[in-house]
């Protein structure tokens, strides 16, 4: 997948490239992976009215996947490069402003440009595409995440039976209600104070295959934590046992016999038990004065679900196509 | 790079590709660089006797990089095939034997293969040739790890001047000497119980410049996170504030004002600040009856930390490679 | 680059990713480059008229590149699938349908998806992209392409000076005017007998440093006979001196004393001197009655040239980047 | 594949990753691959006496393929650095060592480093592991080469049965007796005349399945392109009828009723008949004073067979192993 777009230019978009063909993809679905990354998808979340609309550029024919690349665009329709004039002058303070300034030699001020959470589009578009293949290759598969932290408050342990309609359904897209209901106060007075909050998503895959990964630099942990370290504010990625510093603070005669304990992942492969990892978002950096400009959320997790989901997708559809490749010839 | 070899096969190696000429590199500090992981760098670890002693192949004439690959081999003298035969009906548990049989259709008995901890001979063989050209051209640069955690034992801040040659003279790779001597005790009980522990090693970059790394998917973070990740036995990696559980409670108005809160990334490129992160390892399998044969280390975070310092070198000379494509044409 | 777009599909475009920031690029450049492979551009050509507009969705902000991924589009407006309807039951003889229906599992009718020459709408809008980047890094760099056989009939040699201005003013784009002359009269006539032509065109890189390339399987002869030979219907990539089943007869004591014997390139690098390729192309498969529906040309190489020019700044684009990361660290 | 050494160091190798489980590989396999291109192999080509001997280092167990990383070394057992002490100063005329100066800031005089003819030794130990695994999934397959000119002397049309023995068998490789007898002759004058020759190999591969190739960059005779123009003296690459200048100069209507006029590739994909490229080699540049020291060949493309089919299969490997994942999921 190739990504483009700044957030307050033209467009936004995602090429596909390396989807088999005959896969069942209609706008609709994609459309409805947008939807969910939407600020309106969540009381909770920024004001900002994206009306973000996907359009299909290529690659799909009569509802199938022709194996081209398959491209999209969504038009930044909401963009107010004005809102952020103020800003055009002064370096953004916890952002990556002046990070970007020295790299690039300029700073792009309508708002972030690609450093914006706006990419993450591209992303739900891709992760779209990637769902729509592995639905059909692997029927079985369930890639599902949720709200797992919200500043000091946890939620304990999730059925495994939780889908994405019920955690979309759940206030701060936490599934266990009682929690949701402490993050969301707490969340609603984060954005009165103008202040923010960390937080982390867990992401469960069931119904993976035995033996995805590479066993050395490739190993399926180390493509998952590239995916989601990628994704903009993540600060930690984990496997298994949540709360990694207690976790390994167990000798290896309590961790090994943990249920959850290898987080579905051996030898760096995929070893037919779900695959949990948890993911930790450092507190958005508009805090005080900036958080009263521009549009932004207190707390980033609600809205990075479908984000999380998508590059597990992405990640996962990789490992899949490349899996084909292993069977010793007969 | 690409490495090869098994952990009872005829040799592990490395071949470097895309080093610059005129590198100066001698035998001598690649082989220091191996010595480093030897188990006999510390009274702590496995009595496993591997003379490893690193041969060059090619790409280094009359003590500098010639620009072509440059391969080593270092020979598996110490290889007891014999030490596993009674492992070789049976999987092991806690070990990766199950589903590397399910991935390759077969299992290579001889002590885990490319999934041993052998396979990091070929990273510190990298590592090394990365260190070479790293200390040439940032002359400033400085990558030190340490171990931060053994069991439940946690180590203090450590001075920004910590060395690599202090790491290695502290027991347990501990630069902390109360900690590192509760740490020697709890690893030698573990020895003693046929139990094992866990452990993090934190890692320092100090003298990067500003701006490495990629915006999107290719962020400095997600590009540590593969590598830090595709070590064996690593179960989490965290960036900035340790305990990354604690740090994201905090309000964003009090992580945005504490001074390691960025880990030295921001926007996904390097801020110029030094790089800071911590990587999880699990409590090794080997615990019970299979810790009373073969060679095993109870707790894997001292000999890891050359390999978490090779892997962070490779990441950096990699980028630092890239980042010379950066400048915009006059 | 990525490119996108079935032939008649909504829309055809790319993304360039990588290109450094502060690169002069406005829109006027890249039409006026996808101007110059349009059917129109040419007497000779076929007559299908396509008003190609490109449309700019990212990376490009106050008429600089940003360093984030540049992304076009082209919409389809003259597609006519009608045209095509009766291809819709039938695999056309010489085309690669029946290639295609076994590799996809399905032919996208509309005129040939992917394979039709559409694509190179593309590779165009990526080699203006390169050509920008060029032009500011390498002021010196000339990248010229013309007609050098059409049917039977061979161009004599051209002169050093020539432009893209001056070949394109030329007949069937040949600089020289008495064979042009020929070459259109051949055109004219197969269009009428609904025939086709194959022919070659020559392509000179002037003003390039020394030593770009990789010296192994990188060779910058490899690098731009992948890109050549990626274009359709081209069946032949040569070096050097033109007729290379003659140029080779010839015994190492006069080859290796010709002045355009090396094409530019030894050791699979760049020399200093000129590049110099000749790419063949055969004559297209639409003859007889399928040249009567839908709109072809009799012959391909004119229409060509441009791309071919677009895949060598492309190639040198890349290659110049990649050059960056040589220098040895002082 | 990687591949490293130079002609005067130490050794030589490969490495080749991605190679599936259970390919039956014995080095007797390997080491007759690498007997082909000994200069030995015929009584036509140069002096040395290189008694190359493969040694396996990994990833290969009981016979069988492991699914890790195969590494070989072979080692410089004739290298005699001191034969070329006279060059030392000075550079070859014709040859690449100004250019390498030029790049990488120094010259290898030990006998071209990795320019040599020497580095071919990696290829064709990749292509012998490539081989065991096309015999074992496509059992149809037949990759052969042969010589095709020899100066001006052109072999008329191969049978489609000619096998490797058979082009091993004859002289200068060439499988057309009256032919080869010539070649030979040209060939021994031109040793005595210290003068050097140019040439063209064939290469047919039959028993491909349909589809393999990318459609638009990735195009199958682009992937050969980049192959054969890979290897050192390549100077043109064409597909189909012989002689391309000739071959495109016959008007559609004849050139797509000719039987071998797509050389087995329609859009870029394998379309189930033999592929058939032509491969031209310049005359070596050791001619008069060069000629005399070192050991040279007079002409390249008898030795230069087995190179030839290496790359074809390595390639061929690849774009099987891809084309696994095409398979639309059901």
């Amino acid at each position: 997948m190739t990504t483009f777009g700044e957030s307050h230019g033209p467009a936004l978009g995602a090429v596909i490239d390396g989807c088999p063909a005959r896969v069942r993809l209609e706008l609709p679905q994609v459309q409805a992976s947008l939807d969910r990354r939407r600020p309106g998808a969540s009381a909770l979340a920024s004001p900002r009215r994206e009306p973000d609309s996907a359009e299909l550029l290529s690659g799909v024919f009569e509802g199938q996947t022709l194996g081209t690349p398959i491209a999209f665009v969504v038009w930044n329709r909401d963009a107010r490069p004005s809102d952020y004039d103020s800003l055009a002058a002064a370096d953004r303070p916890g952002h990556a402003d002046a990070v970007w300034r020295a790299r690039f030699g300029h700073r792009d001020h309508r708002g972030g440009g690609r450093t914006s959470g706006r990419e993450t589009v591209g992303r739900v578009l891709g992760g779209a595409v990637a769902d729509a293949f592995l639905t059909q290759a692997l029927p079985e598969l369930r890639v599902v995440a949720w709200v797992a932290q919200v500043g000091a408050v946890i939620c304990p342990p999730v059925l495994q039976t939780v889908t994405r309609a019920q955690v979309d359904a759940a206030v701060a897209r936490c599934p266990d209600a009682p929690t949701a209901a402490i993050m969301g106060s707490l969340i609603a007075q984060a954005r009165e104070a103008h202040d923010s909050l960390g937080g982390a998503i867990d992401v469960r895959i069931a119904g993976l295959p035995v033996g995805l990964g590479e066993p050395v630099f490739g190993k399926l942990k180390a493509t998952l934590a590239a995916g989601f370290a990628s994704i903009g504010a993540v600060t930690g990625v984990t496997w298994g046992l949540p709360d990694v510093a207690r976790a390994v603070a167990a000798p290896g005669s309590k961790f090994h016999t943990s249920p959850r304990a290898y987080g579905g992942i051996q030898g760096g492969l995929s070893n037919g038990e779900p695959i949990e990892a948890r993911v930790y978002f450092k507190p958005p950096a508009s805090i005080g004065e900036l958080a009263r400009s521009g549009r932004h959320d207190p707390c980033i997790a609600p809205r990075a679900v479908p984000v999380v989901e998508a590059m597990a997708s992405l990640c996962l559809a990789d490992l899949l196509l490349a899996s084909r490749a292993w069977p010793p010839p007969s």
